[in-house]
């Protein structure tokens, strides 16, 4: 059985673990990833958390997920708020060079992605659609095990994808991007602008009142999945998947939109669409599980 | 050198050559295709015009492009409104039972996509979308050679996406479709609606009016080139290729609305996305040329 040391890098902690290539964690050590501190003591850091891994050396390579697009080819990563100074730094190659251990590197959602289609809820469907419904929105297209990350890791930027181009737009995306639309920050948004911030401070406080019959709730609810329908018809219609795999803290309140969401989708693509498989995603730590399948999913 | 028999079925026309793996076409045959009469009949010409190709048994395989969705897998197509019958209809078997020799199936905008992606403008470049926008709009993914067809071969049906919620639905496509707003057929009809039908015959004739600085003629063309840009964009969000191959019919009149569409794209679109490769496509028999190369993309 293979082993692979999986790395989830955030701004505030980071994550090493052992992992078999069938996704079981076999040893896991958390610490603070100084984000802020520059790229040199976060490296050093992941380096000796790497080395307190029993027997590191037998794992036939480490893959590494962090936030944000991540261009896969030079191992780089592309923008970067959470991590100071880490646009274009070679984390990957000081890896490689510390351990001797031939290194990945791939944006969260995409190696979240990679862990439910290749060992979770996707297990054994071609083509995987994954798409996280948290926050933010991102996505992941999962082919025969792989991602298909695209030119420079933008593939899955779905949170940017226009739902309808006459909303106001917010935080540097587009007018009625889906992110802006039917995110949970965007439920929260637009559950304190018609209720006051003093009544909303998350997307459940929406959903409370969608419970007790408020028609504005009701309304929000009504228009996110409707907004979510036409993204997923969107990523229906380029990537015609065998599954869509949803994660993301909005899955926690799906009884207020999973239904209602599918039955507008089915509206908005061909015929022999409709029947695609939607399920939530069912992996407890798909970030360093997914981290772990990079190199299995690159040949290793 | 492989050679291979690359089958264009059309409602009207089918093609049959021997073409080489580099996409040289070595023998064609054109007959009528008799898509009217029934499947036995389409299939028994096509069997008779792949034994007339010299030494047909030397070629590695059989590739048939078809209009419509197809499911690959399966090797049927899925809808077909030029052909009679061939809704799930065994013709890849039957070729196969007759000649002896693997035959795959895709349809006609992937398999011109995997054409140009192999051995034309987008050879060497590891994603390739290829969209054709001609009467109608379709679309191909193709990732290291292969074409991404999806669970029922609707991957790149981007005919159908959503480009703005508000407009008019038309063919059964959604309100606001990319081909029914940016199409060849819809500048035509906008065209008719503002100058009437007896004005406008084609595409061509609101872009004569464009010519003559016309400014109904120039908002429509302004509108198209917006639709196309948010077309472009969703495709880029979700798969992020290294280059966009851009065929059909309104290539011809590419001045009027080329380089305003990428402008418009790259307002829509991640900083890191806005150096992608537009490029028009090249290949004078893209669809031919890419059945052949079937076979070869599915490993033979």
């Amino acid at each position: 059985m293979k082993k692979i040391i999986g790395i989830d890098l955030g701004g505030t902690n980071v994550r090493v673990a052992k992992i078999t290539e069938n996704g079981e964690v076999l040893q896991e050590i958390k610490s603070p990833s100084y984000g802020m501190e520059g790229p040199e003591k976060v490296t050093s850091n992941i380096i000796e958390l790497v080395k307190q891994i029993d027997d590191y050396q037998s794992c036939i390579g480490i893959g590494i997920g962090v936030p944000g697009p991540v261009d896969t080819v030079n191992r780089v990563m592309k923008l970067s708020s959470n991590l100071k100074g880490f646009v274009d730094y070679p984390l990957a190659q000081k890896l490689e060079e510390a351990t001797g251990l031939p290194t990945f590197m791939d944006n969260d959602a995409n190696v979240a992605g990679l862990a439910e289609a290749r060992v979770g809820a996707g297990k054994g469907y071609p083509i995987v659609y994954y798409v996280t419904i948290s926050t933010g929105i991102g996505g992941a297209l999962v082919v025969d095990g792989k991602v298909i990350s695209g030119r420079r890791g933008y593939a899955g930027e779905i949170g940017n994808l226009i739902i309808d181009p006459y909303r106001e737009p917010f935080n540097n995306l587009n007018a009625g991007a889906s992110e802006s639309e039917a995110s949970g920050r965007a439920l929260t948004r637009k559950g304190q602008a018609v209720f006051g911030e003093d009544k909303i401070n998350h997307a459940g406080d929406v959903f409370a009142l969608y419970d007790q019959k408020d028609p504005e709730a009701i309304k929000l609810v009504d228009q996110m999945t409707t907004d979510l329908a036409v993204l997923f018809s969107h990523i229906s219609l380029i990537t015609d998947p065998h599954m869509f795999v949803i994660g993301g803290g909005m899955t926690k309140s799906k009884e207020y939109w999973w239904d209602t969401m599918i039955e507008k989708f089915q509206q908005r693509v061909h015929g022999g669409m409709r029947d695609v498989i939607f399920t939530e995603a069912q992996l407890s730590e798909p970030g360093i599980v997914g981290a772990a399948m990079l190199p299995i999913s690159h040949g290793l």
